[in-house]
C-alpha cells in the first residue's frame, strides 16, 4: 500500500482521512496543495511528509519566475520557509525542504534549478523508501519467533514511502516466517491505529489486535506483550523520541513491565541540534477530539486540549533503531558515531 | 442531573447511551428491563447498576405467584441469580439483589415479600444518595483552593443517584468556593467521560477540560495535574481497585509523577472477600471499539480485545475516599476497621 505515486511528471497521494472506508488520490501540483494536505493531515507521517513537502517545492519550481536566477532562488527560499511551518513538531519536513534548497544553490538558471529540485525530491523519495527497507533488516533481529508487538499510531507503509518504520521489521519477521502477533493501539484522536495500522496489517495478512488507548495498561499486566515497536517524528541527541501522543505513556507502561521499548525511525528524523524545551508540541483542532467521523461526541462548547504529539525520555527507551544501525544507551554516544557513519543507504538503488 | 426517577409505583431512567444528544427516559417495570438496561449499559456505574438491580427484583416480584411462601421466595431467589449476571465486574450489582433477597426472608406472606423488596429497594436508592453526598464532605478536604483533578470514565450523578463519587468532592468543593478545575479524560470505547462527565460538569459551570486517553502522560509531565479522583466499581480488602478500563495506566503515570492518586466509593463497592485473581473482568463487544456512534472506524474483520475493566495495584492508591472515612495504607488494617464501624449514612435521612 504505496500512499505515493510518482510518475516523473505528476504527483498523487492518498487521502489518508477517508481511509479505511474510501482509498481515494488527491493531486499535488505545487507547494499550496502540499501545505495543506500536510497540515490537514491528508498526508502524515514523519517521513512522507517530508517526501511530499520535496516534491510540492520542486513542482513550485516551475511556475516561479524570477528576474534573475537570484530572485528566483530567493522566491524558492519564500515558499520553502512558508512550506516547513505546515506541521511544527516532525523534524522531516525542514530537513526535506532544507535539502531541496541546498540542491539548487549551485544552479545557474531557472531550467538548472527546476531539474535539480525534481532530482532532490525524487532522491528523497527513494531515501525513505530504502531507509525503510533497511529498518526492516536492522530491527527484524529484535523479533522473536511468537512475540506480539505493541505498536501506537500508524508507522506502517502509510507513513512512508513503502515497508514503513515500526512496521517494516514487523512485515520482514513475517516474511521470514516467524510467528508474530501485532497489538495496534487506534490512538485517539485521529485513530491511526484503528483506520491505518489495521487497515495495512490485515491486508497483508498479519495477525493483528486492535485495543482502545485505554487498554495498554491492561494487556501489558496480562503478559500479553513482548515488545514495544513504533516511529518518531523526531528524535534529540540525548535520545528524546517525540512521537504521536500517546507515545510517553506506552513507554513508562512499559518499563514498569519490563518490556522492551523500540523506536524506529529513518536518519532524516535525527535532530542533533535542538534542545528538548525548543522543541515545539503542535497544538490541533478541538474538534479532531469532540467529532468523530462527523458525530459529535462531547457537549458543544466543552474545553478541549489536543497535543498531537509527546516526548518520551531517554531512560524509557531500550534501543534506537535506525537505519544506521541499532543505537543503545548512552544514546548521546551512540547517535553522535552514526552521525559521522559514511551515509549508506540514501543512493542504494539509485 | 438524577438519573434515575422513583415515584412509589413506577421507575424510569436516563438511557445514557443518548447522551449528551438526547435525554430519554425508559422505563423499568421488572427485572428483564433492568437486566437489559445494566448489560446494554444504558444505566451504568456500579452504585446506580445496584439501584437500578434491586427496583428490577423488587417490581417484578408484584409479579410472582408461588404456590406457597416458600416457592415464592424460590421464585424471586431464581431471579436474583440471573439478574446478578448482567454484569460481572462492580460488586454492588450483587450486593443490591443480596440485600433484597436478605430482606424478605422474614416476610411470610407474599404481600409481605412484595411490600419488603420495594422498601429495601428504596433504602439502597436512599443509601446511594446519603453515601455520595458524605463522600463529597470527606474528600472535598484533599481538594486545594487552585487544584486541578484529573478524572476518568464518569463517577458523577449519572453513576449513582445523585452528586456522585469522584466528582462529589469536587462539587462540594468548588460549592464552597475553591477554584477547581477538572480534566476529564475521554474514556474509550464508550466514552464515558466525553459523553457524561464533561456533560454534567459543564452544566453545572464546573471548569472542565476533555483531552483523549493518550493525552495523559502529557499532561501530567507538564505539571498540568494536582491530583487524580475517580469511581471504583469494586475494591478489595488489599486496597486492589477494580475500575473502568484504563484507570490502571493513569494510576502508574500519577505515580510517576507524584501526583495523589485518590479512589471514591461508596461501601458497596467494597468486597472484603474476593481475592483479586478470582476477579471476573468483563469483556465486551467488538463493536464498541470498531463503531462509534454509528460509524465504522475500523476495516471490517479486524480482531478487537476489549476489556471493560482493570486492576490497580494498592501500592499505586494514595487513599481510598469511602463513606466511611478515608482508608490510608496499610489498607488491609484500615479496611477492616471501617467494615467493622456502626454503619453511618445508610438510614441518615430516612
Amino acid at each position: 500500500m504505496r500512499p505515493i505515486s510518482w510518475d516523473g511528471a505528476t504527483l498523487n497521494v492518498i487521502d489518508q482521512r477517508m481511509l479505511p472506508a474510501k482509498v481515494t488520490w488527491i493531486p499535488i501540483s505545487g507547494w499550496k496543495d502540499a501545505f495543506s494536505a500536510i497540515r490537514e493531515m491528508k498526508v502524515r507521517g514523519a517521513p512522507l511528509i517530508g517526501v511530499v513537502a520535496a516534491f510540492g517545492l520542486a513542482l513550485e519550481t516551475k511556475r516561479i519566475k524570477g528576474s534573475s536566477i537570484n530572485a528566483t532562488k530567493e522566491e524558492v527560499r519564500k515558499i520553502a520557509s512558508i512550506l516547513e511551518t505546515a506541521r511544527p513538531t516532525a523534524v522531516n519536513l525542514k530537513w526535506a525542504v532544507d535539502r531541496v534548497m541546498q540542491a539548487i544553490q549551485s544552479e545557474d538558471s531557472a531550467d538548472g534549478v527546476r531539474n535539480r529540485a525534481i532530482k532532490e525530491a525524487e532522491w528523497i523519495m527513494q531515501y525513505e523508501e530504502n531507509t525503510a527497507k533497511r529498518l526492516g533488516e536492522i530491527g527484524e533481529k529484535l523479533i522473536h519467533d511468537g512475540d506480539v508487538v505493541l505498536t501506537h499510531c500508524n508507522a506502517g507503509s502509510l507513513a512512508t514511502v513503502e515497508y514503513g518504520t515500526a512496521l517494516s521489521p514487523i512485515r520482514l519477521a513475517v516474511k521470514k516466517g516467524k510467528q508474530v502477533r501485532v497489538i495496534a493501539t487506534e490512538t485517539r484522536p485521529a485513530l491511526q491505529g484503528a483506520r491505518l495500522t489495521a487497515f495495512e496489517l490485515m491486508k497483508d495478512g498479519i495477525d493483528t489486535t486492535l485495543i482502545s488507548d485505554t487498554m495498554v495498561g491492561y494487556v501489558m499486566s496480562k503478559g500479553m506483550v513482548d515488545l514495544v515497536m513504533l516511529g518518531a517524528d523526531r528524535v534529540l541527541r540525548q535520545g528524546y523520541v517525540i512521537n504521536k501522543i500517546g507515545t510517553y505513556q506506552i513507554a513508562v507502561l512499559a518499563k514498569r513491565h519490563l518490556i522492551p521499548f523500540y523506536a524506529v525511525f529513518p536518519w532524516s528524523s535525527v535532530d542533533m541540534l535542538t534542545e528538548v524545551g525548543d522543541v515545539v508540541i503542535e497544538q490541533r483542532s478541538p474538534r479532531e477530539v469532540e467529532m468523530i467521523r462527523g458525530r459529535r461526541i462531547a457537549p458543544k462548547g466543552i474545553k478541549i486540549f489536543n497535543p498531537a504529539f509527546d516526548v518520551t525520555e531517554p531512560e524509557l527507551v531500550t534501543a534506537l533503531v535506525t537505519d544506521r544501525g541499532i543505537v543503545y544507551p548512552p544514546f548521546e554516544k551512540g547517535l553522535e558515531e552514526a552521525d559521522k557513519k559514511q551515509y549508506v543507504s540514501a543512493d542504494m538503488h539509485i
